[in-house]
Order: C-alpha cells, then structure tokens, then sequence
C-alpha cells in the first residue's frame, strides 16, 4: 500500500518506519521535501521510504496519516488542499498540546471541539478517523508491549472508514479488532484528546514510562 | 464517624446510604435543613441519618464529602464558610459538568484549571482530596461490581490527607490501596474532570450502562 505520513516527528518516525519495515510504500510530507529528519529517515529504511512536502505525500498515497503536531495539523492540511485528500481516509493521531504560561503542557482547545471535528470540517470530502492518539508511539506499532488485553479508542463519521482503520490497526501493528472500541462520530475525539493530562500524570508521576495504557472493564 | 455529604442527588444519597449502613453517622447537608429529598433519605435509614444545611452539615462533621452538582459545589461550600471546614478532609466527587447550547455535556470549564483546584484555592485551610469522581456511584460504593483489579484515581496537595482518604475508600467501600492511583497535587483534578467526555460516550455509545471502568495496565 502507499501511505502518507504528515509530521516527521517521533510519532511519524515510529509509523512510517514499521510500515516500511512489513512491506509498504510509505512517503513521510513535511513542509518542504528536503527536509533533513524526513530524509534521515528515509535513507536509513531503503527505496520503500521516500520523502515529499505534505501536499506531494497526500497526493501519493491511498491513505493518510496525519502526526503534525496537534496545534500545526490544520495548517499543514491546508498546505496540501481538499483535492489530494478527496475521498481518501486521514487518520488522524494527534493531540493539540501546547505549553501555558507557567510551562505546563495544556491542550490548544478542547471540551466543546477537538482536532478530529477541526480536521472533518475542513476538509468534508475526506473521511476522518481519530486513532492512536491515546497511546504512546511503541505502543501503536507493538499493543504486545502492554500485557494482556487493552484498548484502542477510534471515532469517525463513515462507519466503512472505521473498519476499515480498524482492520488496517490489525494489519500493521497487531491490534486485535475486539479491543479497538468505536465511540461514535467523530465528535468524541473530544473524549480521547481530552485524556491527555491523566495520560501525561500517569506518565511522569505514576508508571515513569510511557509504556502503557487503558483497559475497559465491564460490570454487571 | 460523622460525615457529611453535601449534596442531594444519586450521588449524595448512595454514599451516605452505604455509610450509614456500615454504622457511619450521616447528615446530608442542603441549601435547606428541610430539604425534602434529603429528609426522605433519612427518614428511610433510621437514627444515623439526618439532614442540616450546607454549613450544619460541614460543621458537624469531621470529615466533608462535597457530591453537589459540581457547577454549584462552590457555591454551595461557600455558604459553609471557611471556619466549620478548617482543618478537615474535604473529598471532592462532582464534575463540573453543564448542558451545551446543542444538548450535549460539556464541563463548564477544564484544562487549564478544574472543580478540585478551585475548592482548594477558595478553603487553604481545608485539606482537599479529588476522588471517586471517574466512576458511577454504584461502583464507587461496590467496587467489586466491576470484576478484576480497576483503579480509582486520587489527587490532592496533603499527602496524609490522600493517605486517610485511601483508607476511607477501603474500610467504607471496599477499595484495594493498591487501585487507589496518586496522581499528585490537587492540578492532576484537570485529568480525571476531563475524563468525563470519554466516559459519557462509553456510558452510552458502547457499555450501554454505567458500570464499568478503566484498569491502568503497565507494560514494559
């Protein structure tokens, strides 16, 4: 398959380089196409990783991944335009942290929106898929990492879009489609970005690391 | 021990309900001492339970569960004043949740401030411990309706305050020490608030019923 990778951060690195590793074509965009961390990447992985600017990588690939930085997401999809991503899935696995004033980190917005609707309504002819965006990037490409059973939150408004994520979940990273949980329309990206402060106390004072992650236990 | 809830509403009435039944003296605090929902709770629970006002209720007490609705919990601990709260363990349940113009849930605020934060800056003199407040009442009061090990989140800036408060949720509740998770200072309330919007779309979208939980699985 031939995906596009927005973001050459950690979260775009990780991604791009397992879907390289099990036999995709995967194209990592940054604003320009030389990118010098796009193109260490690319020339660690052989000819199956490539680099271009976000609109050159939506334009090769069937399927989008946006990693941007969650506050620097809309801007790089509108670098890219409606037309490259028309029809086309996006999952989008980012959260709009940012530091406040005091230097702790905050989501840009939330509560009454999120990332994922922000991302849906620009771009209506596309079909958003908020995923991956709870767990930390080793934990996307390997769940066996956590022990046991633990979920995956996914949201979006094209049901066939959902499973289709779902399965690719599967596919790329091992993630067994029971434990990926659909929650709704793409509104409830709200629900998941909005776990980012008990996600990052957990990381700093509670595990220490960030290997680790959510299971949903049902009652009675 | 004397306790008293503030708060009328399923909350109010299932803690109070299991504390006194477990031999607990109880008094249910309301804007009125002749709060009728308050005096129905009571009446039905015999000697242990009675009702006062928001500041009767406090002053009685030595320990202060604050389950109003958590837009109106500062008004309603304002009323009580600073003096019957002095030096005692305030636990804070309520999530500051309100009706969004379309319908929806929201809080009312979050993010970069929260209903634990600002209980603790409007009573320094109070020791205020935010817990319970990611679970339905019928699992706060019976954990065990949720098989297996689930995790219960506390946060709070008196560390001896969080530890008593551990040790209420395990005599009065049933709570393992061992699911309690300390996630820090009282700022950590922002975290477990803002699990609210995830949590209402698995109340309703994919458990279909209020008993369930998050269990917090470490991998390596």
């Amino acid at each position: 398959m031939k995906i596009g990778i927005l973001g050459t951060g950690m979260v775009g690195n990780a991604l791009g380089t397992k879907l390289v590793q099990i036999g995709h074509e995967v194209t990592m965009g940054s604003r320009s196409a030389n990118n010098e961390t796009a193109r260490k990447w690319a020339s660690s992985l052989g000819e199956r990783a490539s680099t271009a600017t976000f609109r050159d990588a939506a334009e090769f690939c069937e399927v989008v991944i946006s990693c941007t930085g969650g506050m620097h997401s809309i801007e790089a999809l509108q670098s890219v335009g409606a037309e490259p991503l028309r029809n086309k899935i996006l999952i989008d696995v980012s959260n709009p942290l940012q530091q406040d004033k005091d230097g702790s980190m905050i989501l840009g917005f939330c509560n009454t929106e999120s990332l994922g609707e922000r991302i849906q309504r620009a771009f209506p002819q596309t079909s958003v898929v908020k995923a991956l965006n709870t767990v930390n990037c080793d934990i996307m490409i390997e769940p066996s990492r956590v022990p046991g059973d633990h979920n995956l939150f996914i949201c979006g408004n094209d049901p066939a879009a959902k499973k289709q994520v779902t399965q690719y979940l599967n596919d790329w990273f091992g993630w067994k489609p029971q434990n990926v949980i659909d929650l709704g329309d793409i509104t409830a990206a709200r629900g998941t970005e909005m776990m980012m402060p008990l996600w990052m106390r957990l990381l700093q004072g509670v595990v220490g690391h960030p290997h680790f992650n959510y299971q949903i236990i049902r009652g009675h």
